[in-house]
């Protein structure tokens, strides 16, 4: 038996369900440390030690990370927020040479899960299933005209994350005045009526085979985030999704979005990292600290697709805490390298 | 010493926290009953007592209410959710004939605050200090010749909750496409940087006084919700506050976003209801559920404006909790008068 981890979760956020998740011996892990630029990170709190560190964009946050895993015997090092999956992946060398594993996909998944109209191309050149999307107002005049797309639709930013911005257009003019002054890349989506579920996936850090797949039906979103969801199976579901990740080098604990419109299941988007949903499929067992863990010290797991209780309503509230520190500046630190 | 009461909270929906606060027998209620339209409603699985009710529109909701109420020795009725906050200020005298207190405020001030642009006009006839509103493009066109209002400004539905429907718009196609096509009475407003506050006050029941106000600084939002906020004092918002209510008849819990801009601070939102951000201000011991029990006893409240510590931190995060049924399709029966 191997000695237990020491994890970093960086930005943390408000993820207190994940951190305390870690946190349970029973998973696995012998400390836990979380990171975030803001001291307003509620899960900061939870963890057996906590540092602020400077934003991504700065140029000394790798370094910053490399000098807490050494500080703190880090041995892997788990991003959680969209914007931090590439630099994590694409430093990738440098964390392993100072012994720690970085939780997180190839830089190249990365980036085609991060670009909503990338991934569309990714789907359509894998021949797998598509709602039908352009990325220009021109594009889409075209594809109208061919019959393949047609208003309302779906406006979006291709780099949003949860719904901001995204919104149901009806109309051709406002289509039109949106992309005109629309700076960033954008999508349009057919628009289409359908059911909405959600996957947790767990690909095994050192086969990198899919191991777990856990897949709930939303009943209502909130936010771009789910807020109310059944636990659910499909076979066919099942196979459609090993069918998507597979050319793609994934890694690690995946999020996905799926439609079912007219019977047909469409994966609308892949999050290469814990969903905010993720605690739905804790609860039933579904157990991807422990699975971490167990790679981390050398184990493969064995793969079990929907291997829990079908028909498991998990439904979200909002709970605070109060940190501790009572100031309207508080003057805790940031940690630079 | 009365005996204490049973309330009945409507639509309870994930008030989780508020539902503990009122069970907490410390506060002095007996029984806390909830209802919601719902099955999928978290707060109802903490209640002492729960039913499934139809639709706030359907005909029979207030007979369904009233019978709740007899059937569970009901002293108080409860509403939380905007649009229900009407209906039971409206049947005001039936439930009082039944023995039961509404908490909510008169039909006169409901009315006026749920509607944006009805609440703007009431500012300015009242000499309050507002925002620069329209509610036509062709309002916009006529202000912003006169220097009255420019480009960037908020488009928000009227009627919205939440920031649901609210976007900055900064091209003038875009905001007369959007003008055109919204089919619900909308508001324009002059859009302004500044720091956003909200307040959490208690008018008593019986003398209608102002009797509490908690004041929060806002430090983030997310989808029209206050995340993450700081306890915050200030006399000359007291004030202002104060002016604001002063002509509206308002009573029980009230909830109001304010803004300040250069120096000014400017009331831009009265939800004469609980606000969701109401957690903040228990755990800083201002305790409304106990002050609606002391109301319901008979008791008057000793206004104490601003009894609370400065610069307390509250940081918002997601809990979940599994209702007590295993189905796609749960069977609970609705309860329908």
């Amino acid at each position: 038996m191997n000695t237990p981890s020491n994890i970093l979760i960086l930005s943390c956020g408000a993820r207190n369900l994940l951190m305390r998740y870690f946190k349970d011996k029973a998973n696995g892990f012998h400390k836990v440390v979380g990171t975030d630029c803001s001291v307003y990170s509620s899960a900061l709190y939870e963890a057996d030690a906590h540092y602020i560190v400077p934003s991504i964009a700065d140029s000394c946050y790798v370094d910053t990370v490399l000098e807490i895993c050494r500080r703190e015997s880090i041995n892997a090092v788990l991003p959680l927020l969209e914007d931090e999956l590439h630099l994590i992946a694409a430093n990738r060398q440098r964390f392993i040479s100072a012994g720690v594993t970085p939780v997180v996909s190839s830089e190249d998944a990365v980036l085609i899960c991060r670009d909503k109209y990338a991934f569309y191309r990714y789907l359509r050149q894998n021949s797998l299933p598509a709602i039908t999307s352009c990325d220009s107002f021109q594009a889409f005049l075209r594809e109208a005209e061919r019959g393949n797309m047609k208003l309302p639709v779906f406006f979006k930013p291709a780099r949003g994350c949860g719904s901001i911005g995204a919104q149901k257009i009806e109309h051709e003019d406002l289509l039109n005045a949106l992309c005109k002054h629309h700076s960033e890349p954008y999508i349009i989506q057919n628009f289409a009526e359908g059911e909405e579920f959600g996957a947790d996936i767990y690909v095994d850090l050192l086969t990198k085979t899919l191991v777990s797949i856990f897949v709930k039906k939303k009943l209502r979103m909130r936010a771009g985030e789910t807020d109310k969801s059944l636990s659910f199976k499909d076979g066919e579901l099942f196979r459609l999704i090993e069918q998507t990740i597979a050319p793609l080098n994934l890694s690690g604990p995946i999020d996905m979005d799926i439609f079912k419109i007219d019977g047909q299941y469409y994966i609308l988007e892949i999050n290469p990292r814990f969903g905010g949903g993720y605690p739905h499929a804790y609860t039933c067992g579904i157990n991807f600290p422990k699975m971490i863990a167990r790679n981390l010290s050398g184990q493969t797991i064995e793969p079990k697709i929907g291997d829990y209780e079908e028909g498991v309503c998990m439904l979200k509230y909002t709970d605070l805490i109060t940190p501790p520190f009572t100031s309207s500046s508080p003057s805790e630190a940031v940690f630079r390298a």
